[in-house]
């Protein structure tokens, strides 16, 4: 019987723990994709209890609570921090196998030192004790990376963005790279005509372009893109339900943006194919700079509409779809690789139904000029725990090479998710451990060390290619 | 090397040891899903034979001895039981890893103190042994509940059905509650039309209302409600192979209707928009008088229209269809949360792929109101095995609270299908006490047991609110 | 800690170990559908190095050295055998956890006694003594063939085929049965409109039929087939993404071919109904010869462009697909089934969502005339590794009975991959072995050898009754 959450935790061998221990576990961390807060940063926000750090923006531990019956007043309502933090608290029990369970007393023991479990009875002391750490100095949003030893943070970042906390953060020299990420869905979000105009004309001031046509569109698009390689951006990210398989061209793209400046929206097909004309063309701009491009694929958003007008988007109610994905990726990967312009891609998917064709839709691609050029993705969002992890693991594994893996991301909002890299990496450590204790590894420490360090660290370095 | 189907089968650790018998296996059974017959139990029935017991309508045994090549004269045809019988027991041995193997000799042990293993060596003196027994008063229908110690059994009915053997035996004060579901899948079973007018003959001489409306039809939907409501029930299900992600009004449904009424065929499109705005009337009926809505999503039936022709529908020739289900879903739970008539609901999927999706839509409408309002429900049919066990309480881990969730149900038209309960509630506690003595848990028995004992009892009992 | 690859390999319990040495193991193999050249055989080739018997057609190997970063010239390229192995070599330590590292591994042991670790510093050793041997004479053809102990190989054979390689093993008495397999794709390919007419041109030529109607072009077929049945053959096998869910007639896709010989492309569906209606027929043709049909379904193929017109199809740029497959499934299978010309059926899918419906589609119609007549066939392409292999193996056990499958084939274009049967009866053995010492099975070894030595050899030796 292994005790709860000890040094040796999700480590089932000696194998294991070696690689952990002496591989794993020294790795910096390149957190290539988050949602962090470049102003928290900058301002290296003090966050005022635990509540604020934990809380405030977490969709996930939101869901969870609304599941056990709490009501929205404790979980995004007025409710005291105080009062919050112990309802959430009182749902930790009930989110056993959940990974909140895991992350929850993760956090609690790397950042805080507080080896309790939480629940009722241990809310209050845990309230007070990480609130007070967390108005000290090494508790701070720039304290708490550095504790974590996070070399590389991209953020994620609207083409409208001017950047200035990256700026602000690279002139003042801050230790950890504080880098954006082209993150233009609304771009293309043309359903909403309105919000669109509105958007483009933002736009438009921003980059002192008149955005009348598709080919301005695409100038400002360029402009910015520029704007972001110039402050240390080196990928872009994409969150689509799915990619189309239609057939399309600039001309016609060219038409339907002049349809949507005349106030008409568009059909459903000429939306699609607009959104893949502007998908490719900024493709391969990508792709001239030498960024990664990223496509997380397969959520089916806002599915809550009476709590999409009283919360907004983000807030808990999104979930996995169940999207044809195949056809239309092969089509649009395929355009770009035939003119030789196609950028360093990773595909997430969300559907862990679709785990094994994505992992096959990569080396379809891979043509030796890059390893590991075509990449597929860390498991995502509802897949961040250790059944998902150990699943794409295993899919890359069989269907690609995980050697050439780029490892782990944290995709959160939060200053304390960052033991979710110990997590995937103990996770890996334990896979390959057990292979090799098992007979289905050869027991060569040294070759398998440095393949840990490479998927922990080293190919996400070499791969990103950060100034 | 464990003996097979000990005392500890399925039980791998200690802790689940612990947690099975000093928890799980202490609990009553609320069935709340089965198609056993409600006549049966009212008359308490006495089966002649092991056969008349195990094979008369189990399609699982059926498939099971098609495919090993038996001639259906054994199946469902004119053979003697224990002809059939020795059929039967000549392919148990080639049922190997798949759960019949399981259910058969579990069956065998804890309703007849029966060791042995069944094949054709064994099975004129297990039949004998086993028909004998059932002859004595132990063994009748009712007998049987009572040693399985089941509490409440919730049948699968009719809206037409007078619930006399339900009425019945809630005047006998049977110590088991036999309580009715309401299947109303032949309410909107348009595309025959022929047995859908004669079925809405019947529903309407039943109800002694004229059903020539979609609004009398929902009339009569609502009266039947209220009756079976006054007979205890508070479940209904749906078995659909998928909801219809299309726009609907209940005026263009009405047409349809009428356009029925005429004797004419709807096309396609009008059946799906009539079957959602049904179902949706359906639902918000449910919701009123704070029932449980049940959706079997994702069977593809009557596969072998030979056979159907034959032996009818339920005969063994259904399987797993690979149907969209997250799109329709969603607009389907929204549009009845945006009114607040969103019933408490549960959601089945018979293909394995499909599980996480499930897993995480029910998440996007829990909104604190009741404690695991949307259940992601238990493995069904073809999942209704060790590994779909296992993959439906992960998933509902990792995805949502499995500490919410109101557990398992037999589905069966079998009065021996009880220890299905026992089997999935040692697998529940065998994943917990993996966890706890892989460190991935802390060593709380008191917790855990406690949590073992709501998924296996008390959550269902609070959830369904049974009079 | 076991060593890597040793004598217990993948066996991890005792009675895993007696069911695969006194069982498995001495099983010949029946090889029942593969990519082997006749004509190799017919000429018992001798490979020049080991380059050329294992690198010159495996796309597997090629896949992965493009995602290492190889340029294609050491792929498909110009450069030296021993230039190219190396950099097979540098790949190897690379492919951890893929199978390619088992199988290469398992290949240098078993064939060529080699015990060493393919690196870059053991690669020229290595090259030398694997070359040297394979100019020796038990390494030709046949002699790789005979090492491994095969009985039966079953070859992939265009109609056209004149299958004279065949016919001289036939003649010569190799102790190897050599049979021909009818792969029929290009009778249907419609959609390439000169390359087709140049086929059927040429299948007039062979078969002396002026094909100027459907009905002459399913004469011819039945030609072949009759011609085929003649040489040995007993099965048949389709390549399709998937079948399609149309309504279709004889009249119909007569009117189509018609307008295909004026020269007209048909529309898409009409190309579907078209394909549907000679799939039909075939099928027909098979069940007259009590063949056994098989259909590879799910595989997107082809998906670089760039690719295919330097290197053409078949060179690592396919992957997996996420087609509907069900519905039409149904359907084809069941219109056979209604008259009764249902020939004995194996289905293969690719990508794993969808196993358990596959698993489930065979049971609707196995109808007792022949045991196991609709099988749900071994893991296939990407998911022929022991991942894939036990989701292969749990879902047909699961869903259906294991004891009737007819096991595992190579679907191999190389003469080096018959330790793949070897990779499946460990695998095979060791589930069952768990389930055994875990007190899931009886432990009752003789008739579990028999169901081992079933599912190695005779189910499909009894299954496609070879002459």
């Amino acid at each position: 019987m292994k005790e709860f959450l000890t040094e040796d935790f999700l480590l089932e061998t000696e194998t294991a723990k070696k690689l952990y221990f002496e591989h794993a576990a020294k790795m910096p961390i390149i957190d290539y994709h988050c949602h962090l807060s470049p102003k928290d940063i900058a301002d290296d926000r003090v966050f005022k209890t635990i509540t604020e750090a934990w809380l405030e923006g977490d969709h996930y531990k939101w869901r969870a609570m609304r599941t056990n019956g709490v009501d929205e007043e404790f979980i995004t309502g007025s409710k005291s921090d105080e009062e919050k933090f112990t309802k959430w608290a009182e749902t930790v029990p009930d989110t056993l196998r959940n990974p909140l369970y895991h992350w929850t007393h993760l956090e609690l023991q790397r950042y805080f030192d507080i080896p309790d479990i939480l629940n009722s009875s241990t809310a209050e002391a845990i309230f007070n004790e990480s609130s007070e750490k967390l108005k000290s100095t090494p508790f701070t949003c720039r304290g708490l990376l550095r504790k974590m030893n996070v070399e590389v943070v991209c953020s994620t970042d609207d083409p409208i963005d001017d950047l200035k906390y990256h700026k602000q953060l690279k002139s003042e020299e801050f230790e950890v790279k504080i880098l954006p990420t082209f993150r233009p869905d609304k771009l293309y979000a043309v359903e909403d005509l309105n919000a669109y105009t509105a958007y483009l004309t933002n736009l438009g001031e921003v980059t002192g372009v008149k955005i009348n046509s598709l080919d301005s569109l695409l100038e400002t698009a360029q402009l910015r893109i520029d704007y972001f390689h110039e402050v240390g951006g080196r990928l872009s990210d994409h969150g689509l339900e799915q990619l189309y398989d239609v057939d399309y061209s600039k001309t016609n793209a060219a038409a339907s943006f002049a349809k949507l400046m005349k106030g008409t929206t568009l059909t459903l097909a000429e939306t699609h194919q607009f959104k893949m004309v502007v998908l490719v063309e900024l493709s391969k701009m990508y792709h001239a700079k030498n960024w990664t491009q990223q496509y997380h694929l397969g959520a089916i958003r806002n599915n809550n509409s009476r709590m999409l007008r009283e919360l907004g988007p983000d807030t808990g109610f999104d979930s996995i779809g169940d999207f044809s994905q195949v056809r239309a990726l092969s089509k649009f990967l395929n355009e770009l690789d035939t003119s030789d312009q196609l950028a360093k891609t990773i595909l997430y998917n969300l559907n862990p139904a679709d785990n094994e064709a994505m992992a096959t839709m990569i080396g379809n691609f891979n043509d030796g000029s890059v390893a590991g050029k075509l990449q597929y993705g860390s498991a995502w969002w509802f897949l961040d725990q250790k059944d998902g992890m150990e699943k794409q693991i295993n899919a890359l594994s069989n269907m690609g090479l995980l050697s050439r893996f780029v490892g782990m991301l944290t995709d959160s909002r939060s200053f304390l998710s960052y033991p979710r890299h110990e997590y995937f990496r103990r996770i890996l450590c334990n896979l390959i451990g057990k292979d090799v204790e098992n007979g289905e590894l050869p027991n060569d420490l040294q070759w398998l060390g440095q393949q840990v360090e490479n998927i922990c660290y080293y190919n996400a370095k070499n791969y990103f290619e950060f100034e």
